[in-house]
């Protein structure tokens, strides 16, 4: 029994500035079937709340008690853990990490920092590291797909690299953390037996979600999917749809 | 019985634009012992002939045909395999690989590019990769010391981010690759069962001169050494000592 929704959103709702043929009538047709839905997402270029902002803009109804992003989780994290970040990060994402108190617990913060990935600030985080701090991932994604349709390194190439100079091993935050899904869960009283993951993502969404215990998990072929990535990563995807709109197909033809 | 010796350079004769205390007369002291000599770096940021060059400013004799570089080795895989580079390198390397014949075949060649190792140039790479270029690691070492006396991202940091985001393993070709130390050992006629390594870097000198079947690999507590090497990695080394000098001791007390 579906009882939850849980949807990725670049390569699936939007890519680039353009939303996907169909998505927003399809998240309008999971509402109307009276779906509980959750956006659990690893985009780390912009604050939670100027993502709201576009995504209300591009025409979805969301609130931020819908909406999931790494940056949150890893506030969440330092507050907890007394933590005092040093960033690595897109500018845009600084200001979610405004107004922390100040530890001397260190951790690095990486995320999609774009062009702010110099050989020098790289190198800063390395030294952190080996002097001490945590390594936390806010995500690991290896690419995405951005608008000018082709595919790019993502954050996790550079967790990776820190990975092998530092030795030390990241904490992910966002997709795949069982964590992260959870939260997401939690927030809508939905066990993960009861659930369903949909993204463009064969490792981080849906090999994530089937290892955090969801009941399924949708791979659509849409935003940075790949030939040949329903085999790429384990488990596979319940499913291989077109896109989102084919997707809610698939959801709503199992509900009762 | 030892009949051949393997020196690292970097963080064991010299650090940064310094010779290390004693290591001009501990090479000499080989010399005058007739044991044939290499020189095995993975330094990959000047051409051979600039290292040399170099070499012979700060007081060291060498040859040609003593020094053992990545860049070498790289030019002469690339000879082989019909391949055109994409360098991914320091810019005092390109030189390099000048006049080489163009192909339809690419790989792109990563060293110790420093700053050059933007965002842009990394995804440059990293597309190049997905588009079917081969990956070539000049080296894969963690970290470098460098003149300020701090460890620094070495180049093995951005050969896991691209082999990460693209599903690539790199071929390496400068230390631990037992083809690299095979070719330094064959021009001295010296199988690996009479041979001694001796470098600063427990991973790529030791172990590695171990894996492909050294009788013995000394770990000198110089360079980029830090506390605990020692079992860092497996093989451990057959002794770790303070330095060159005391390498040379080691080796000499060994001798017939």
């Amino acid at each position: 029994m579906i009882r939850g929704v849980l949807l990725d959103l670049a390569g699936v709702v939007y890519v680039g500035d353009h939303v996907l043929p169909g998505a927003i009538d399809a998240v309008a047709r999971l509402h109307a079937a009276s779906l509980p839905l959750r956006f659990v997402t690893n985009t780390t270029t912009k604050t939670k709340q100027t993502l709201l902002a576009r995504l209300t803009r591009l025409g979805l109804e969301i609130t931020g008690e819908e909406l999931f992003t790494p940056g949150q989780a890893a506030r969440g994290w330092l507050t907890e853990h007394h933590a005092t970040p040093e960033l690595l990060v897109h500018p845009d994402l600084k200001e979610e990490f405004a107004g922390l108190a100040d530890h001397k617990r260190r951790a690095v913060v990486v995320g999609d920092a774009g062009e702010a990935f110099t050989y020098d600030n790289l190198n800063r985080a390395f030294r952190a590291l080996i002097d001490g701090a945590d390594l936390l991932a806010l995500a690991k994604n290896r690419t995405f797909k951005g608008s000018d349709g082709k595919l790019s390194l993502d954050a996790g190439a550079f967790v990776a690299a820190l990975e092998y100079a530092s030795g030390k091993e990241a904490i992910v935050l966002g997709k795949p953390s069982p964590d992260f899904f959870g939260s997401a869960l939690a927030s809508m009283g939905c066990a993960p037996d009861d659930a369903v993951m949909v993204g463009d993502d064969a490792e981080a969404d849906v090999a994530g979600s089937l290892n955090a215990g969801f009941a399924s998990a949708l791979l659509v072929r849409t935003g940075k999917y790949r030939d040949g990535d329903e085999t790429r990563f384990t488990p596979h995807p319940t499913a291989t749809v077109a896109d989102l709109p084919a997707a809610v197909q698939w959801i709503v033809a199992r509900l009762s």
